[in-house]
């Protein structure tokens, strides 16, 4: 499975609401590097996910490239809070598995969200 | 040139604070996603990234993909501002100039640098 493989594969199960099956191809010592600052090992990173999973409403996939180690991809989600909230993922991959992991998005939005009285 | 390579040209050209020679890869008509909305055309672009390039104090290129039409990148930037602020940027390109642009990145760190006392 090349690296782009994984993160598809890993991407499809979040976006369709199966973090259970998304967290297969996480490392269970994955290094996260979030907006908010690092999450590091598979338990931390399925709290950090699973909030966000589960006020998912909708995703699409914009773009997605990789090659053997590394993958980068940019999808847009509809959440409970906020309409559009694209975020882009670079992903290091080894055997399959997810290692290493930069995520980029707006938290703006979601912090004005629920700030709204 | 490829997208990828018309990506590249514009991306060196900005973090080297050369925003002039930077707008010779966009479009007149260019077409911003920005996390703020839409920004359109190459003058609203201008003003747009001008700022930003003007507190820039360092980046790197963490990834860059592309093919004959789309380029993909995630860079991570120093500004006076916040001194870690990665970037996504998905871009179009015809004829060697961007035509739409998406990019993603974390706009609290500056709504809170800039709300500071």
């Amino acid at each position: 499975m090349t690296a782009l493989a994984t993160a598809l594969a890993y991407h499809k199960a979040w976006t369709d609401h199966d973090l259970e099956h998304a967290m297969t191809y996480i490392a269970d010592d994955v290094v996260c590097h979030a907006p908010a600052g690092l999450v590091q090992g598979a338990q931390a990173f399925h709290a950090f996910m699973g909030p966000f999973v589960e006020s998912l409403e909708a995703a699409a996939l914009l773009a997605c490239y990789g090659d053997d180690t590394t993958a980068l991809l940019m999808y847009d989600t509809e959440t409970v809070l906020v309409p559009s909230a694209p975020g882009a993922e670079l992903l290091t991959v080894r055997d399959g598995k997810i290692i290493e992991m930069r995520i980029v998005f707006d938290r703006l939005p979601f912090a004005e969200a629920r700030s709204r009285p």
